[in-house]
């Protein structure tokens, strides 16, 4: 036994125990006769004490110790003098009797504290120090628990957790997939799955009814920031199910884990459809921590000689209570950041309710006071608030209004990280036209299923069909979303044709579950969430990577371990491979 | 709402209850004005009954419905005259007043029974309506149970359950890996990992303590009999540990699934050395159900003229109790199975045991009574056994012996199914020699620890030097192998020479591991288990296959998808490669 107790452990009770202990030096201090050294492990810290005078070569041992070295000790549970309230051990020490050295650390190159010295570069290089460090260990200890959490609940709701195979096959819709090449099938390769998305279906076809899956998914996009070539989702899928089912069920995984893991309570999820999100807030998935919705002042302020607006489709107005305190000097920082190219505005246009009730805009030329009550009115603003206006395509409009109205829930504090405010948006578009392929592309995957009350328009008007898909959204990030899916060959067949796929290629890419729905298909749907933004969101992190123990950097590499690598001539030959590379 | 109930729920107190259900036809009967139809789902089976007279209209539409059929229906539950005691629902049936078609089936390509006229083939190519099978479906309800039990087991014993990456960097020690191009890093690839072995020890260096992850691992053998490519492993590591703490954490996991899964109070776990393993049973995972040990009767057996055993190097000899009663052609049969090449054996050798306590052997020309009575003293035989004998080089002996061991067990009917005999094979070699390379391999992995005791043999007799090296084994089948670790970097160096890596290679390869080790790395150690097998051995079943939903064939195929397949050259294009095909 290398110890009888963990560092985070003993207490005042424990006192004249005598222990063993092992762990890494976080820091030592010497103090005349005394030497105190902090014993760090994973479950906390004890203080550790050496007197000169009772044991003077222990001692003298004791301060040759660096920062992390890995050592053991044995000694006695005494009451500290001076006590630290801020640790759980913090009312005992350990008057030490034997140490022994069990590997010695060279210095690391950053300090291993809650705030440390340490880049972003180098932590990723030393990963496995950086993983020492409270915070990170704490992330994990969440993400462990969120995991557990979620599997308890989905089995309670009979969920059967199964696994689908990671060598799967290759197909071009969505996202670019990493291939696989065979050694046993020269020529050939399997492809690593973006989602099970297929295989659960085959479950509900195979009538496994509640089927959940926590599992690595990959992609091979090129990252933009908060990406992972590799990310995990709980996945999950329901047959015999209507949209309404599925929305109970997993609104009540959510609260469930909110309240195990976090002991929050949960109001219920309001729910809001697509057109509502980008008509309210000009986003899918909208912060609704705060208000500031937008109000289209289009027929009250167009016809009134000001070209921009007369010009537009679109006029947007939101209202800022209390905007009125703003300075001019704050107002043209906010018009410089939705000028910068990011968002794309060209310029910004306000209007200040004094306090008398008087209005004074950037357009005073063009309005005149009756004509500015009117936008007042349109947003129902009060006297000390600020209106913004913005204008152009309603497209690009409501974006930038969109990127205007989060930019101000963070300079007046709107978005309160202690609150969390789940939402459902509902009745997705089925099909978004793509300008480059000029064609229609499925906007959650070929399998969803078009509303039935639309099934009318998909030969007339197929972009105005609407989808049986929903997304849960919590304080404006995006943690999950799904579908009602087709279970009909048919309609999946004409599905195919809408999205501009051959007969071959259906047929070659999804014929496996195009026969499968000759077999009794029964009616199904799903959700998948992302796993690692879940963490994130609870842990209060903009960044899925903290919630990551090894984790890629923005060029898909692993900066520690140095992948990836070449392989030599005789693996790529035994693949039939070889090398094809650009001058 | 699709349903009101399972088909698995109603009971007699559930009578004149109005409901609705849905799922698979099953089966149906006409019985002159009544239909009768079993409707499944994945909860049981439900009786429906239509009555001709009651509705004409229907019944006959009922007696349409093809097996396999997804239907829908409202009705009353009634008492069934005629009960069925073999299933939970058997007291009740369904007088249905409404039927609605939810899908259609063609006939399924095998019947969907618990004993299928499928073939293997037909089955696999077909996996989404085997998985409909009762025994198939049973294997996977199993495998969650298990891996959740392993879950909830492992996090009240303060494991973390960790992700570790799943794109590393290709090593060539150990089987093959599957590689991975890197699209954003031109002529580079990734590989996926074999296990999860130096990232856990990664874990271990960063303070995690105790780490565990249920995981997919990758192997691109040539497939053998029961391997597959992609198989699962509950992975675990921990801090701070010397072997007895490792053998005790994880004899509790498995007497715990024995207890959670399938209400069995196991007994001890026995333990034995490897060499006490090779010597009494010939196998370093030996099936202790029953007894038949090994008995060397080298010393007893030679210099009688008989040349067989004056040449060879050991005579090991099994009492087979009540043998006597093997017929001659029984006898022969079993000679027949020793010389088959699979086994190997030249011959073999016998020697009855009368009931008045003579012998009658197969070389009663070169052994009279007195020196079989040694044989019979050396085996502990009674009158009504009979011996068999086997000689020839230890090694080959053994084994030899080993197979026949297990035919006799089988023969005998000595493995019981219902008995379950844990057993932890220890002190495993460090190193074994490979002919082909001329050099030594390591018997588990590189970062396995030697004991200190025969530290010293290292460099004069490595072959010979035990390693802190631990097999779980059930019933014969290694269910799990582990080790204490290598946490010092010199040592682990030493020990990559000692394995015929240049500095640069080791460095390459593992010198993110070694720099590891240099910033206080705790002493540590773990173990994995191969998942897919311990669900085998649960169900009572030889083949990992049946517990994977989606299993791969002897040539990596996923025959369903039909996988791996042929990628486009854009695709290729985009990876820098280009196919490399023999003529």
């Amino acid at each position: 036994m290398y110890r009888s107790h963990r560092n985070g452990e003993l207490r005042i009770a424990d006192i004249n125990k005598e222990v063993k202990l092992c762990g890494w030096v976080q820091k030592s201090r010497d103090l005349g006769g005394m030497t105190f050294l902090d014993l760090r492990d994973r479950y906390g810290i004890t203080q550790l004490v050496f007197n000169i005078e009772s044991n003077k070569e222990l001692c003298e041992q004791a301060r040759k110790l660096g920062r992390e070295f890995v050592i053991q000790i044995s000694g006695t549970v005494r009451e500290r003098s001076s006590k630290n309230k801020n640790i759980p051990t913090g009312e005992i020490e350990i008057e030490v009797n034997s140490l022994e050295v069990l590997n010695s650390s060279k210095t690391p190159p950053f300090t291993i504290e809650d705030n440390t010295d340490g880049g972003d570069e180098l932590r990723m290089k030393y990963r496995y120090l950086d993983l020492r460090r409270n915070p990170v260990k704490e992330n994990l200890v969440l993400r462990h628990k969120i995991g557990l959490a979620t599997r308890n609940y989905m089995n309670n709701m009979e969920f059967l957790e199964i696994e689908t195979p990671f060598l799967i096959k290759s197909t071009p819709e969505g996202a670019r997939d990493f291939v696989v090449p065979s050694r046993m099938n020269s020529g050939e390769f399997y492809a690593l799955p973006q989602s099970p998305q297929t295989f659960k279906q085959l479950l509900m076809v195979s009538g496994y009814d509640r089927y959940f899956q926590i599992v690595k998914c990959f992609r091979d996009e090129d990252l933009r920031a908060d990406r992972q070539p590799e990310f995990t989702q709980i996945d999950c899928e329901m047959a015999f199910v209507e949209q309404e089912d599925i929305l109970q069920t997993f609104e009540g995984l959510i609260k469930n884990l909110f309240s195990e893991v976090k002991g929050i309570k949960l109001s219920e999820v309001e729910r809001m459809t697509y057109a509502e999100a980008m008509r309210d807030y000009g986003s899918d998935k909208p912060d609704t921590r705060f208000g500031m919705k937008f109000n289209y002042i289009t027929d009250v302020a167009k016809g009134k000689d000001f070209k921009i607006f007369d010009e537009a489709e679109s006029i947007i107005a939101i209202n800022v209570e209390g905007g009125n305190s703003l300075t001019r000097k704050q107002i043209d920082k906010i018009t410089d950041y939705v000028k910068t190219p990011q968002v794309g505005a060209k310029g910004l246009i306000y209007s200040r309710i004094n306090e008398d009730g008087s209005f004074k805009s950037s357009v005073d030329k063009f309005f005149n006071q009756e004509e500015l009550a009117k936008w007042a009115e349109a947003c129902d603003s009060k006297p000390g608030d600020l209106i913004f206006v913005l204008s152009g395509d309603e497209a690009s409009t409501q974006s930038q209004m969109n990127d205007l109205r989060l930019h101000l829930g963070n300079l007046f504090e709107l978005r309160d990280p202690d609150t969390f405010n789940p939402l459902w948006v509902l009745d997705f578009p089925l099909l978004e036209w793509d300008e480059d392929s000029n064609r229609f592309h499925a906007m959650h995957h070929p399998f969803t299923s078009p509303k039935k009350e639309d099934f009318h328009l998909l030969e007339s008007d197929p972009g105005k069909v609407r989808a049986n898909a929903y997304d849960l959204v919590i304080n404006g990030v995006e943690i999950g979303g799904g579908s009602i899916r087709i279970h009909d060959r048919d309609i999946q067949s004409r599905m195919f044709d809408l999205l501009g796929f051959t007969k071959e290629e259906a047929e070659a890419q999804f014929g496996f579950l195009m026969s499968a729905f000759e077999y009794g298909a029964p009616p199904h749907g799903g959700i998948a969430f992302g796993f690692d933004r879940i963490c994130s969101i609870f842990g209060g992190s903009e960044s899925i990577r903290d919630y990551i123990a090894f984790p890629k950097n923005n060029s898909g590499r692993d900066v520690m371990i140095d992948a990836p690598a070449k392989v030599d001539n005789q693996q790529l030959d035994e693949l039939s491979l070889k090398l094809n590379l650009k001058a």
